[in-house]
């Protein structure tokens, strides 16, 4: 096998990719091909009364990319239920073919685009983990805090057994080790949903694009779970898609459980075989049964 | 304990921050106050010549505030060693005291500004896996594929020692869970530094600073691992700094690959216990041992 130099495979559009690979293992050395998460940059533009942008470039994993440019919209505040008329890869010739899949277009259903001079740095950072006080300032105005938190209880014996169900459809994740998952469940523990990808704030992007394009918002009975841990992002788009219920197969940060106890959603963390901890909002997970309390 | 409404602590500015949290586990609910890796966001502002400019605004976990905004500005390109005169916290008066711990300021050599203009969406993006073809380019300019590659050889014996070393420097991770770690080796496997933050492309860039500040560039000669997945942001960071050899405990994306080979980094992937993958430049990886060959 050639290793130097630039080995760029010309159809790079899905999930997973092969490569070449050594693998050393006790005293074993052996040269093998094997799967990588596919990792590409995604352009988002809007379109609207014949004027274009560039909102969003952010690195993902190809597939359900149009569900990730509408979750990603809709975290943002630019683009609820009805606002959009139309997604499409860019249709421009003048792009190589495997450019033409990096770009979608998202056409609204408004007359013109929307003013996004302000926001604009919001915009390009706030998918992954960057954001300023303005955008949890935005985030405050787009996002109410119920005043009557509707009634959603689960069974904690119902959360034990949502990690098994998000691994097992995790496709990608069984092949390169390297993605990260994020899935929907009702209150009864059954999968609605499931996406994956490099990026965790992607992941649940495309849930939530998913849901928003199929009529399905908003989410509040709904469970969310994440793979990894939940920081300040993960959360953001949470508040924004209405759920009320975010669980974590690891850590929460502290910014997490800050905006976790502002907009009352209940924040569950380090959820592996029968545990779990619970950091806010903890009314909305039943433990009647786990605490032998009739 | 109560557990509605923002409880957000007044002093916040350590790496850990205490909280309630509700522990299930099998038939026991206890209530009691945990560790949760702080997450804040920082602000990076450049001073040059009177004037001031933000590049960036991270979330991040307190502590190594200005070799962040060093590495940072390394990874961008912006400021090589000699570049910075001072860095300092926002002495603004105006602000509260826990907004001036969150910006930090540094002041360039230069007598004036560098024009940041048609790099500022890459400059807000790309320290957290954001990118665009422009950024890749801009990469390519700045680091020059080194024509011929300094004997830098590991033992692969080597390699497997690191992931304990960088474990046990990590003291936040003993007590959260929930942060990333990087470490810098030497090639016979001493720990030079270690770093750690709720975002891992900080880790990398607390790492570069610390380098950067202490006239310690390039790294050239040195070994970075990092503890979870390695993807775009990550591999750019290496290069800038000049790191030849790159290793991750999880697993490399697609993209992660492409940069190593174009830009001749070695790229270890999945080192744990005495097994792992080399995806890119094998040849500074001395499996001679391991394979038994003498």
């Amino acid at each position: 096998m050639e290793w130097d130099g630039v080995a760029r495979p010309t159809a790079r559009l899905g999930p997973v990719t092969r490569s070449r690979v050594r693998t050393v293992s006790g005293s074993a050395v052996r040269d093998r091909r094997d799967d990588l998460a596919t990792e590409e940059p995604l352009e988002i533009r809007l379109l609207a009364g014949g004027e274009s942008r560039t909102v969003a470039i952010t690195m993902r994993t190809p597939g359900a990319d149009f569900e990730l440019a509408a979750g990603f919209l809709h975290g943002e505040g630019i683009a609820g239920p009805g606002d959009i008329a139309a997604i499409g890869y860019c249709t421009d010739e003048d792009l190589d073919p495997e450019a033409r899949y990096n770009t979608v277009t998202v056409r609204l259903a408004a007359p013109r685009l929307p003013d996004l001079a302000t926001a604009r740095n919001f915009l390009t950072s706030s998918a992954c983990g960057v954001c300023g006080t303005a955008s949890l300032d935005a985030l405050r105005d787009r996002c109410a805090v119920p005043a009557v938190r509707p009634p959603v209880a689960v069974p904690a014996t119902t959360l034990y057994g949502l990690p098994d169900r998000l691994r097992e459809a995790q496709g990608v994740f069984g092949r390169t080790g390297g993605l990260h998952g994020a899935g929907l469940f009702t209150p009864d523990g059954a999968p609605l949903a499931v996406r994956e990808d490099v990026g965790r704030h992607n992941a649940v992007d495309k849930l939530v694009g998913w849901a928003l394009l199929g009529g399905r918002t908003p989410l509040d009975r709904h469970v969310l779970l994440v793979s990894g841990r939940v920081g300040y992002e993960i959360m953001q788009k949470a508040a924004s898609a209405g759920i009320q219920i975010v669980c974590a197969v690891s850590a929460p940060s502290s910014l997490a459980v800050d905006l976790a106890r502002e907009f009352g959603i209940t924040l569950v963390g380090f959820l592996r075989e029968e545990r779990f901890n619970i950091y806010a909002c903890p009314e909305r997970i039943d433990v009647e049964q786990v605490a032998g309390t009739p």
